[in-house]
């Protein structure tokens, strides 16, 4: 070893040990005469001190050290005299006694610092020194904790971990497929699982009871910010069981690592119907860090003079807890907030509660103190608070009502990034109408696509209504959503083989579609399936939550830009055309 | 859940208990009256007696029942009569009460039993069948716990496991790369990794210090005999370490999965050069169960009228202890042997030293008894034993050597599964001489190329021959041998950006070449770059060994075949107009 400890490692107690040390140099203080070099290694930092009265020649070395050198020192550990409490190291220091330097560094482009002056384009193509501040380190360090602990903590429940393949088949039912062409067998393609969703299911036909995987996954997207088209998940399925079996222990796996990373007990997670979310948080995915619940007011406000109301499907607001006193320009931004394009409400109606117990609107025409009475009865409002009110079609309004819902979280500063809210959202419906998501190929518009996937059972009591009314069927689907972010979904699969035909004739499969892509499932129906259900956490996401930031990024080693590219590596990139003639490829 | 036990778990001391259990019929026999039915799950097998006196309806229900119909019973746990002391569960039986068919299942393709009827083809075709049998299903399991052993065991020395991507750029310096066209930039391409190699360089140049990952890696090579498209590696790196530092590291994972997972203790691996393993055993990583090492005759056998010797750059041999007794029919099978043409040499001398002292060759001719006895002393034979010579040019000769020795190590049974002798193989060259190796790209034809990889740093001391006599540079390179297999390699690597340039100049490459490939390593170098070095081990060789079996195949859930494809998917297959045209791709 170039060390006999680590920079984070040597107390008072060490003090009079001979020691060596490797590490980068973090900083260097001329003081004159005595030189102080910070020595940098993933563990932590000491204090070296080069002193000419001890050693004029070694002193004049350390003063030629810059930022990023990588040395090797050897010295005794001795007292610090103004000992430092921001390092663990920070009572000692080392009196320097040999110095080699390693390898030298040229000037980094951006500080190595926790708060660093690097912007995002030159962090990324040097990713290899911003991931040698601490900020980004330790969020790699959570997610190594992070899967171990889940890899532990589900062995123990006799999952086991298999590895499903990653060169597979392509089977665009969802997103589209990353492929890979063959070189042996010209003209074929393999292509890159979006999900080890159909192997896993094979295992439990296989019997294996109980699997996990924490696998990477692939999906060919139009990226969105904070979306990457390869990501990783906690992939689980289990055999013999219930809904509310796999519920209860995937449930304990994420109170487990609550527990054993950042010391939190979650409580009980309470279950939301999707039917209740949607009426409630406008979100199938609500943060209920904070209550706000909507409140819909059409028996409230419809027949006075006010048109919008009236010819609005729905008038639903929220009562924002103390927030009476909005300036007119705080009203003004939160009504240009909802009027965004993307969230796209027509305008925004406001009542205030005000602490004396009057009540002024922005609708004063139509509606009188008596009437804002009546709202504030609606929204359980006290004096103090303020009504935010959208109407409009159903979904639009709901959606738009949420983000303002969320805005206003944010704002009122209802949303700790240390608290941690976890539910269960259940009794997703089983599939909606693709109008023309750019994210699925354009054979897919106008049909019927699986909310989850093709695998998701439907809800015994709702079969009936597959052919007749498939807007309608509930489907035995789950999301564990944690503060407003869906960290994991999952379903009990379908196990029988005639429901999984007749699932993939709804979703406008014809059956020779059907069997050229699915058939190996299918077949393996008919040898005895056991019924089975499963889930996936989203691993990243989960990652990200735990370390209290809002983008998964910096929670992946080294992740491509928004444009799915690695701009360190310079990825894609052409290839030769002898490789491309191997592969019988044209451009 | 759909049971309250699972099928390995009841005892004696479960008796009179209600219970409710599922799995899958293994076997159903009709006494007559009573029917019996084993039922089977992951966790093992447990009976079920089915008794007309008890409830008519049911026993003739339970009489329906064919192998892997999946089942679900409810009964009270009863001692059985003839216990069975081949299942762990064999003191007891359940009387059944109640029987729900979860799923039917037609008849398999093949026994679902240790040893099966069904063949190759057809079991890869139906894996997840096979995947039932419990031999196979062990594999996993096995499988299963070293991976969480190796975690668990370089988790508490510090190394973090960081997930490198997959997605990266065609660098195709060694074998050919899979490659994935990117819709979003078209005519550019991302490959899959060969290894996660520059990006664990790059992790150590941040100073994660001490990194590992289970991983997936792609190589696309006209497949061998258990070989696979896709396979897994435990990647390690580590820094402020020399070659010493990480062969007793991974000494230690290797001692710990022998002793947690087998209980078996390996003593301290010995450390052989390359020099003196192909001297020795005529193989980079020789089989030390047994040893049968080779002994050079030149000087004991050159200069008599056997034109055959005479001619012969190397005479080399092997003694086989006890052997002398051998038929000439086995003589004759050894010999054909040999002149296989993927062994071929040209012919076997052997020399029996009887146990009654005599000595008896195949070359009597012009060797007599007294020349036989100094051959006899060179070997160090003993009555009883079995000289074997090769003759002809040094490499191609002790290769054939090393196949026979092999062979021989077969026949006198000295290549027992259930022992396992390890060591470091060391100071292997750096690069060897590619006349056409069809698993690289004909543009390397004529070229030096790396032995192990671009990467890896000379010794010191053989700097200097690096373009005077490549040939002739030793690495710091190592590979972990268990029983003649190379379970790991790995090297120290060079952290200096010039000798990186000069490698990459001797390898062939331009100056812009090198750049446009490598350039982000080579920048990286340029910013206080520490010195590291690390190790892969093929994780499913691994597995395979610790198995007790010869090929990978079985350790992985879903193999592709000797052709590269998955027949129980049918991949690679063709894909749509549309996914291509998407791609800007033409066949």
């Amino acid at each position: 070893m170039l060390r006999s400890h680590t920079c984070g490692e040597l107390r008072s107690s060490d003090i009079d040990k001979k020691v060596t040390l490797s590490g980068w140099v973090q900083k260097s203080r001329d003081l004159g005469g005595m030189t102080f070099v910070d020595l940098r290694d993933r563990y932590g930092i000491t204090q070296l001190v080069f002193n000419p009265d001890w050693d004029k020649t070694l002193s004049e070395q350390a003063r030629q050290l810059s930022r990023e050198f990588v040395i090797q020192i050897t010295g005794t550990v001795i007292e610090r005299e103004s000992k430092n409490k921001n390092h663990v190291t920070g009572d000692i220091e080392i009196k320097v006694e040999t110095l080699k330097i390693l390898n030298e560094s040229i000037t980094p482009p951006f500080t190595i610092e926790d708060e660093t002056d690097g912007g995002d384009e030159l962090r990324m193509k040097y990713r290899y020194l911003d991931l040698r501040r601490s900020i980004v380190r330790k969020n790699l360090e959570l997610r190594h904790r992070l899967a171990l602990e889940t890899r532990n903590f589900l062995d123990k429940l006799n999952f086991i971990e298999v590895e499903t393949p990653v060169l597979i088949k392509s089977t665009p039912e969802g997103a589209r497929d990353f492929v890979v062409p063959s070189r042996m067998h010209s003209g074929q393609f393999y292509a890159l699982p979006q999900s080890p969703q159909t192997f896993k299911q094979l295992l439990m036909v296989s019997g294996f009871d109980r699997y996990y995987q924490i696998v990477k996954c692939f999906r060919d997207e139009d990226l969105r910010a904070d979306r990457q088209p390869e990501f990783t998940q906690i992939d689980c399925e289990m055999s013999f069981i219930e809904q509310e079996d796999i519920l209860n222990t995937f449930e304990g796996l994420v109170k487990h690592l609550f527990k054993s990373v950042k010391n939190i007990d979650i409580p009980k997670m309470p279950h939301m119907t999707y039917a209740d979310a949607m009426k409630n948080y406008g979100n199938d995915k609500p943060d209920v860090r904070f209550e706000m619940k909507f409140v819909e007011l059409n028996d409230v406000v419809k027949g006075k003079e006010f048109k919008v109301f009236n010819d609005a499907k729905l008038v639903v607001g929220i009562c924002a807890k103390g927030a009476a006193e909005y300036t007119r320009k705080q009203l003004d931004e939160l009504t240009e907030f909802v009027k965004r394009p993307q969230i796209g409400a027509t305008g925004l109606v406001y009542a205030r509660y005000n602490s004396d117990g009057t009540l002024k609107s922005s609708v004063d025409k139509f509606y009188n103190e008596e009437e804002l009475k009546k709202w504030a009865a609606a929204f359980n409002a006290q004096p103090g608070d303020l009504m935010l009110v959208l109407a409009g079609d159903e979904d639009k309004t709901r959606k738009a009502l949420s983000e303002l819902r969320l805005e206003m979280g944010n704002r009122l500063g209802l949303r700790d990034k240390n608290k941690f809210s976890c539910l269960w959202v259940v009794d997703f419906p089983l599939l909606e109408w693709n109008e023309g998501d750019p994210n699925l190929l354009e054979s897919l518009r106008g049909r019927w696509v699986a909310k989850h996937h093709p695998f998701t059972s439907p809800k015994p009591e709702d079969i009936d209504l597959l052919k007749k009314d498939p807007g309608n069927v509930r489907a035995n689907a789950y999301d564990m959503v944690i503060n407003g972010v869906e960290v994991g979904g999952g379903s009990i699969r379908i196990h029988n083989k005639n429901l999984q035909a007749t699932m993939f004739e709804v979703l406008g499969f014809t059956k020779e579609e059907a069997q050229k892509q699915f058939g190996f499932l299918m077949n393996a129906f008919e040898f005895g399936a056991p019924p089975h259900g499963g889930i996936a956490f989203g691993f990243d996401r989960l990652c990200s939550l735990f370390g209290g930031a809002d983008g998964i990024r910096d929670f992946i080693a080294f992740p491509k830009n928004n444009a799915g590219k690695d701009v360190m590596i310079d990825s894609p990139s052409e290839i030769s055309q002898e490789q491309l003639k191997e592969l019988g490829l044209r451009l």
